[in-house]
């Protein structure tokens, strides 16, 4: 009965605590353990169930062949892939890490028995901890799951299933892929909103009185926690680095044009262009697409159904249903 | 009266039909005209006084000494000046474009005699024309008008009176430094919008399939009109050029951390930093203050109160009362 497998949540912020409220709200078996007094006290209060340690829960895990969650920021997780690996080193194991890569590389070396598939929600907002999460979080969210974690589907499935409890789609990508696609669309715009948040600082009393929808909006991501930035950011050193050439490109070149031509036209048209294909993305009509998980390519197909931006909206037995945007 | 004295309003989109519905509510005689025969039929179809031509509304201004709004986008402002010069020479005028030194330039070499203060509304949103317009639009926003236009303070006062009158606080400020903090708040968003969103579409629709709140908001305002925002950024060269030089230094700053220590530290506090103080700002105590506008360096001072990030919110015979922050 895989609809019921337990769900141990390692960390109890605002991710994994929406994960701990959305797997009970769906009906499975769910735990957690967080190193923050503050955010223990508050899933208590809430009803939800806490161990006191990570062994008690990973123990529990152990026993009941659970999906244990890593849920810290990528700081914290080698630690906890060592209790991993000292309590419940075959798990099934997943995480809602924002980088991929560094993850995967810490399972291999830390807890390399565990049943591993990495996964990403991509869902937040700039509060942070137990009370800022909710069951609801996820809802109609782009969960990726990796796709080169493993051979074994069932892995696959077992974790994007959790993903669609909690109300997300499924997003399947290879790990290097979805760091750099992460590094364009999540982590470079926390560093340009800090860039402009400083650049407005900078323009004194006067410029942030004046500051409206454009700077509230563009700055917004840059009233998040530092550290949580941090992690995130520097975690995925190479997508970041690709995304922040690119950008540093293109910045160079708008001041280029207007400093010599004065037009910002190719810089100003091709963003509308590029917002204008996100917008459409959202809004295409899509084709629904059965993937048959029993076939050997299937990891492969799913892959391939990420790539168009495609995504898995139920899984029935053996069967992923999917929908790809249909751009005609 | 100073009160009841009469608006005209050159261009009806989403700004001067705003400015248009707000003089109106506050019980002012207004009128407007546009060059688009979608926002006339719209402004008629509300209700609102539209003439058939410029010359027609400016006559009317003329016998009535009416304040004249510039509301068409910069490069459309010399052909306006043209016929103001020629119907209303000595009207009293401001404008709503969000770029002041151009627009101080073009009114001294084309319509010397008109009695000109600048003035910029910050607000607006990625919609534009008639139907995007509201009589609430500038409710609570900043609207800049500027101290160095005129010596004389009756000029400015009327002017500070209809942003008022729509629902604005008034920040005094002169039009170079109005120029470099828009340049900072308002252009340089625009510009980094666009380079972000071409980033996240060059990842092609897996990445724009993981765009969630920090791309949607970070990219907003690269869907607004690109001639609009080609407008007002092009027209804003110096200022933008200021700030796109220090955007390029942090963002550079940025990538060479990353690169070489891995660290991304100093920006994101930074920018951090930066975000708080502008929040602050908004949220902080504020003294109120007079300021007596006969006194002979009233102007200077309406100008230090911009400075201090402070502002007008109330026109009273000969008496400013104004509002700054205390960051006690």
């Amino acid at each position: 009965m895989v609809h019921v497998r337990g769900v141990c949540v390692l960390g109890l912020g605002l991710i994994g605590g929406s994960v701990l409220r959305a797997a009970v709200a769906a009906g499975r078996q769910a735990w957690g353990v967080t190193a923050s007094q503050e955010d223990e006290r508050g899933a208590q209060l809430d009803g939800y169930q806490v161990t006191p340690t990570v062994a008690d829960a990973l123990r529990r895990a152990a026993d009941t062949d659970a999906i244990v969650v890593l849920a810290a920021p990528l700081p914290a997780v080698d630690e906890l892939l060592r209790s991993v690996a000292y309590v419940a080193p075959e798990a099934r194991l997943t995480d809602v890490v924002s980088v991929k890569r560094p993850v995967a590389q810490s399972v291999r070396r830390l807890a390399p028995d565990a049943r591993y598939v990495g996964g990403h929600p991509m869902t937040g907002n700039s509060a942070s901890g137990w009370p800022a999460g909710s069951a609801t979080l996820f809802h109609r969210a782009a969960w990726v799951v990796t796709t080169d974690d493993t051979d074994d589907v069932e892995l696959w499935s077992d974790v994007a299933r959790l993903a669609l409890d909690c109300g997300a789609h499924v997003v399947p990508a290879e790990t290097a892929e979805h760091d750099a696609a992460v590094g364009r669309v999540s982590h470079l715009p926390h560093v340009l909103a800090a860039v402009l948040a400083s650049v407005g600082a900078d323009g004194g009393p006067l410029a942030l009185a004046l500051g409206a929808g454009s700077f509230r909006d563009g700055t917004r991501v840059a009233g998040s926690r530092p550290e949580l930035v941090r992690a995130m950011c520097e975690g995925n050193r190479a997508g970041l680095l690709a995304a922040l050439d690119d950008a540093l490109g293109r910045l160079g070149a708008a001041r280029g044009s207007l400093a010599s031509t004065g037009s910002l036209g190719a810089t100003i048209v091709t963003g509308h262009r590029g917002r204008a294909a996100y917008d459409q993305l959202a809004a295409m009509d899509r084709d629904k697409l059965v993937i048959r998980l029993d076939a050997p390519d299937a990891l492969t197909e799913l892959t391939e159904l990420g790539r168009r931006g495609g995504r898995v909206v139920q899984l029935d037995g053996a069967t992923a249903l999917a929908e790809v945007p249909n751009p005609v």
